[in-house]
């Protein structure tokens, strides 16, 4: 079996066997671009390493060495030689890009013999040293795993002692007492000599990198962006080019369009005289790439035009590692760049008009979660105008954010265990051990770092607002405060503000306003239009998420939760005195007193929704989650009401269950309390009337829901015509309405043919029907679903997205028994799977008609119903 | 449209229309019988009554009084007329027999001027006053609705004022007075004199047994024997016949055969010189049947011929009623007579072998739930012989019983509410008030009335022991005693037995001893066991309850509940340690205690079992279930384990759950906790291998439970292979063994192909997938489901017969998966459907391999299978 690869032996189509790094790095040499020779150790090898307990085969060892010798031939120098001596580097490559989160090793096969050598023949003793001193440090830290301060702070240690700020500072003399101390510290902390032997080196380095694919950052990494373990990672063996040769070199990192805004320009950095590590741990700032225009003409212009090759062959926005050694340029890296949605669509949207793809092909680029970062606040302009900006940093990632500061990942976590959702977390800079941090915060502050750094990187992954660099504010970790120059102070769970789009920071709380959607992002959303089968509907209780909605382009209300509507003050206490009536007089009378109410939150609805259908949900929840549970609030409710706490108390007792999720609730309501459905009903058309009296066309659909048996539905319905009929001639008007039901009982699936005789339409409500087909109390199984992933017995979440194998076969019989007997039976779904991109597709897949999902997801929703038209068509 | 029939245009298959006495009236006239002549008023007028807001149409009116004539036409006698009346009775009768539940009216047509014109005419004035007596105080009673009470007062007061003491030593004197207080009564109650009108008389005699459709206690007799509202009773208007002018007439009631014990004689009651009510209401106790023989031979032998008529004709055992007017036979009834169990499964096997039905025939007679009668529990003869007769009535109704004393429905439910299980009902004579009593009471003990009582036939009925007309016990309700006439008394509360087969009454409690099946029962379910397809086993947890069903011919367990084997008290200590126990080895540890119990059950169920399947199902039930609620008894198990009361409390906190029957149970806690499936598996088979080791044969099979999901599965069999190898290892002794799983969560159903490729066997757990299906906790479902019936939303309850619209969908749908991919997998069901003969007949007709079901059911569940089998045989 073949386990190592020469660069020329593969393409970009190989990165399950060569990783994402290594596939490029072939398809660029097969491309004829300057990239430094080497080979990849592949993943199978990684897997094989991991089955083997630890160990690299033999097998896997010989064919290592045997690659390297056919670099040595094309390099035509010599792994470990003193005359011409091959230094390659070690970098981790998986099939998906997890920046940072891996390690690389540069340098190997330098040794205190090789070092003398190199030095002679480049002629520069310094360069040479500063490689063996890197080497040193890097091996100490990746491959040994020793603590990385003890070797910083030994440099730093050094440079004071020597009286010298920065690394390039340093002189050769300077360096060979560092490097003796490495080595002294080296032989201290690992109890022998550090390896002579670049063989040595070499197998143990592609080991570390073996292991670092299961560090906990990486396992985190995997888990937030599933990526299953099994991939493992490749590692690439690549000859080394030097950009900390002087300033006739450099290194640098570079997009072919802006990531941030998705501008047709170049965008990156570039430090003079670095190695690559340099840049990307952002621990110097670096320059812009235009600078290298000034610097080295030539090797611009040859960059250019290697980044207009790669674009147009890999048709999509690149993200580039790049080394200069004495004006001669090597590429090390290319794949597909990481961007803000912003910038994602923008890209899409160019590369169509710019004819590099079509319009289904952008409508695929973009993950539909994605477009959850454009629909978020943004920052009221009115109230940003009186706020000073206090400091100004790099403009990560774009968006706005305010909320409370906080120092660390502990902090920041702790803050969201206790309930704050507007966090801001500040750091000197952020590392992999953050994630968890920034996961949950809304944004993200640092003081050191450019464009690519870590903080920024990830940020912009995770859709998270984030000003970078920025050097103006001094960070006091021991004290939880932060000051900028002119000495202004702000200390911990104080409010902070934060612009991605423009690098401003305040000191204060700034109002937020919705977002909208304009621009190429309209386009995009209608050509998504134009392609999709699916209608997109919302779950929507109020006017006020009604219009945020239909801004977004809601096709109608595909669920209203009644029952919400009921917890506003002045109402709950009429519904508890419904609850608690001992009589049908009684029960009448408080259910007429929240009939108005109702009424209007319906006219509300109606007026938002114009010419769009709106599904009203009857009461759904068991009575008991209306009433208070402690006798201190039952004492308080049976005052307010002018009754006994005995009585209440009882009553409230005899409302418990053992299992409410199958208990007294949906239409059983309304089969014992016929009296809730017809005020219900009463609410819904004297709204519809009115709405209709002010010249509008409202289109109400009724809902029962928890329907299990076609008599349940027809025994509700029955309730529901008479009292319209009833409405309709006290109003001398009459308004269509259609009645339909919620399918979320597993016996309902397999009955569909006979509610949808009597039923006009159906709504899956995927929520209950995914607890009661898998048989889980979703308040319950959170407990012990952990152990099913732990010890995988599940991969995903069916709450999350829809479980096909099992609740999916059963929506799908239950479509075709309905279609069998109602050809035009309206079917959609309205659980939360709605807003979910596998669930979409499943719903276009088995021909339902609609998804309806919350305000925020329904643009997520327009797209992955497009996707899922286009995945459809592709694959006939 | 038809709503009137005379006898001669019926026949007995139009029970639907004429109610049952009414066709079989019409049988028995079409065959040449003597029978009164008349017509029948159908069901279908009965329902036009009640749609008619209680009014007869005009047209059935009209219809009525045609029949009348033809009626005067046929009998050559007048309706009202002076010279030559005709009168006649008015009975109720619905398709289905409702023995004593409706009303009847006798002596219709009778006036003032009647009664003297009939005096002279029958030549016998006390007769015709007597009858005109009687019409009197029914039509007052059942037409009026006049208390009862106070017609029977007048006439005891009236005896007591004469010193008389039967009605029969009255003479005509004293009855015309009787008549004359009766209509002085009527007026004074009702407030006009009493109907002169025949016609009158007649009207509202036919709306009054419309009327008594609907009264309470038919609505429960209905309810108990499941007869649906909307029969309605059909109204037999017949001319009279008088059993009382005299002793040269009588009345009676009388079986073709012997309905307690089966035997091939005529059983029966006649009273001399009366009318039928007098037999029926048990007031007088009557003569046997014999006594005829002797005092009209005549009579005697012309009704012998008729009963063997009626039986060749009917191919059944007949119940029937007579009445003998001047020596000249009547037949007024015939239906197929109810039985004791114990007789209907004689007169099945007889009347095959005398060549009258054949096998499948006598096998589709017998209701299998009634075999129920005849598993229970005998007296231990040893105990008995200890034992003293203290009182002898009629054997009415076989079986023995042995319970507490109670004298009223009332204090009989309470007892039953208060969770009394053995309770004993003494009444003076019971009436159709005393039914729901009845239900619950394991035997019924009556001074007054014969073995046709009220009493009586009630309890053989519903299968209850009855001890009827035992007229040396006096019942003194006020201080709720009774006494025996040498002076023994027992109070409420204490033991009483009671023997139905003998008649024998013992003040004590009796031990009691199983049933056995023997006799021409084991040669019935010998039948039963030829013809069915379906095995039977049983659900049992312990050798004692696998000991009774392998006797009852039980072909292995079907589930054996390994939880209901640690509430034992030393048990459930180590239990409990196991769950509250902080680590794995903590648990471990606890679990070695219990494994010695648990091995030795399984070594009793295998030994019992030996050469049949063990179906062992592991841990099904949340840990919460096993730990104590209230926190003084949280102090106590904190205590006897040396913990901390707070940490137990919070233990049992944490393990609370809002939905149970959808949390952590089943297959879910050996993923969390696989070292419980680990010691199950252990116990399991070190038991197999203890007993194989004394030369039995155990075939054990391991049942997980609440699998969802094949990967489920796979988790734990993989657990249970593993440790199976082990302890064979240490054994040195292999064991064939089986793991399967329930299927009880819907998903389980629609990915049974999944599942089955890795299961060997599936048992259908029906209680939960019910639950499941229809999303109903059987909890809490009691409460609302009362609204369903109520409502006539639901008919049936699924959790007494299997839901076949939708868990049944299910069934098969996973059966037919199952079968897809292991054509040989053993499929059954263990749910409480087990036992019901509706649900069997489902499951033979999916293809199901076998049922399993309680003990007691096993007979039942056999003949239910055999039926099942001969149904769908029949139905090719």
């Amino acid at each position: 079996m073949k386990y190592v690869y020469s660069f020329k032996e593969g393409n970009k189509d190989m990165r399950e066997i060569l990783g994402g790094k290594g596939a490029n790095l072939a398809e660029m040499t097969n491309l004829g671009l300057p990239v430094p020779q080497g080979f990849t150790v592949s993943t199978e090898a990684c897997n094989d390493y991991y089955e083997n307990n630890l160990k690299i085969s033999d097998e896997i060892t010989i064919q290592i060495f045997e690659k390297l010798e056919e670099l040595e031939r094309i390099t035509e120098k010599k792994f470990g030689d003193k005359e011409n001596p091959l230094l390659v580097s070690v970098r981790s490559g998986a099939r998906a890009s997890m920046p940072g989160m891996m390690d690389t090793i540069l340098n190997l096969g330098m040794n205190s013999e090789v070092c003398e050598s190199l030095a002679i023949k480049t002629n520069n003793r310094r360069f040479a040293l500063d490689s063996y001193r890197r080497l040193i440090q890097m091996y100490s830290d990746v491959v040994m795993n020793l603590p990385k301060g003890s070797f910083e702070g030994l440099f730093d240690e050094y440079k004071k002692e020597v009286g010298k700020e920065l690394d390039t500072d340093l002189n050769s003399q300077d360096l060979e007492e560092v490097i003796r101390r490495y080595k002294r510290e080296y032989l201290k902390l690992v109890g022998k000599e550090f390896p002579e032997d670049p063989r040595e080196q070499l197998i143990e380095a592609v080991k570390a990198v073996f292991r670092s694919w299961n560090t906990d950052r990486a396992k985190t990494y995997r888990k937030l962006n599933d990526i299953p373990e099994e991939w493992g990672t490749a590692v690439n063996v690549q000859s080394m080019v030097y950009g900390n040769t002087g300033d006739n070199s450099g290194t640098g990192v570079c997009f072919t369009r802006n990531p941030s805004t998705g501008e047709n320009e170049l965008f990156g950095e570039f430090l003079i005289n670095a190695q690559g590590e340099d840049v990307v741990a952002g621990i110097r700032t670096p320059e812009s790439i235009d600078k290298l225009k000034e610097i080295m003409p030539e090797c611009y212009e040859e960059f250019k035009r290697v980044c207009e090759i790669l674009e147009k062959h890999y048709k999509d926005m690149q993200d580039m590692e790049f080394t200069i050694e004495n004006r001669k340029l090597y590429m090390l890296q290319t794949r597909n760049g990481k961007r803000t949605t912003k910038a994602a669509i923008k890209i899409a949207v160019d590369q169509v008009r710019e004819g590099l793809i079509t319009r289904n092909e952008a409508l695929l680029r973009i993950e539909p979660k994605d477009l959850d970062q454009l629909l978020h606040p943004i920052f009221d302009e009115k109230d940003l105008k009186a706020k000073e900006v206090v400091a100004h940093g790099l403009a990560a990632s774009p968006g706005a954010a305010c909320g409370k500061l906080y120092f660390s990942k502990e902090d920041v976590l702790k803050a969201h265990d206790n309930g704050e959702k507007d966090i801001i977390l500040v750091r000197e800079e952020t590392s992999p051990e953050d994630i968890e941090g920034m996961n949950v915060a809304r944004g993200i502050l640092t003081v050191r770092g450019g464009m690519t750094s870590h903080a920024a990187v990830v940020a912009r992954g995770m859709g998270t607002t984030c000003v970078s660099g920025c050097s103006s504010i001094v960070v006091d970790i021991s004290n939880k405060t932060i000051k900028t120059l002119d000495g202004k102070i702000l200390r911990e769970g104080e409010y902070i503000s934060l612009d991605g789009s423009t690098g401003n920071v305040y000191f204060d709380k700034i109002n937020m306003l919705e977002a909208e959607i304009s621009g190429d992002f309209e386009e995009f959303m209608r050509w998504a239009d134009d392609v999709r089968r699916l209608e997109v509907r919302v779950n929507a209780d109020t006017p006020r998420d009604a219009k945020v909605a239909r801004k977004f382009g809601a096709q109608g209300i595909g669920l209203c939760r009644t029952e919400h509507m009921f917890f506003d003050e002045a109402r709950i206490f009429n519904f508890r005195r419904m609850i608690i009536a001992p009589t049908l007089e009684k029960r009448e009378e408080a259910l007429s007193k929240i009939l108005p109410y109702q009424r209007e939150d319906f006219e509300g609805l109606f007026t938002e929704m114009n010419n769009l259908p709106v599904i009203i949900r009857f009461l759904d929840p068991p009575l008991h989650e209306f009433l208070p549970k402690k006798d201190s609030e039952i004492r308080m409710l049976a005052e307010s009401l002018g009754e006994d706490f005995n009585f209440i108390k009882e009553k409230v007792d005899s409302l418990k269950e053992f299992n409410p999720m199958m208990g007294h609730r949906g239409c059983r309501l309304a089969i014992t309390y016929p009296e809730i459905a017809r005020m219900q009903t009463r609410a819904v058309l004297e709204a519809a009337i009115n709405v209709k009296k002010k010249g509008l066309n409202p289109v109400p659909e009724i809902m029962i829901p928890l329907v299990g048996d076609a008599k349940e539905f027809v025994f509700v319905k029955t309730i529901v015509d008479l009292e319209a009929k009833k409405v309709f001639e006290e109003n001398n008007m009459t308004i269509d309405y259609k009645v339909g039901t919620m399918i979320e009982i597993p016996r309902a699936c397999v009955e569909s043919d006979k509610i949808a005789s009597v039923a006009e339409f159906f709504s899956y409500g995927t929520n209950d029907l995914t607890q009661l087909t898998y048989g889980f109390s979703r308040d319950d199984a959170s407990k012990f679903l952990k152990d099913y992933y732990d010890k995988k017995v599940f991969d995903n979440d069916p709450f999350q997205s829809i479980d096909r194998d099992g609740v999916g076969k059963l929506m799908s019989l239950s479509s075709i028994l309905a279609r069998s007997v109602r050809s035009d039976i309206s079917l959609g779904i309205c659980g939360e799977h709605g807003g979910d991109k596998n669930s979409i597709e499943f719903c276009h897949n088995i021909g339902l008609d609609y998804v309806s999902c919350s305000p925020y997801r329904v643009p997520i929703a327009r797209l992955a119903a497009a996707q899922a038209a286009i995945k459809a068509k592709n694959n006939k």
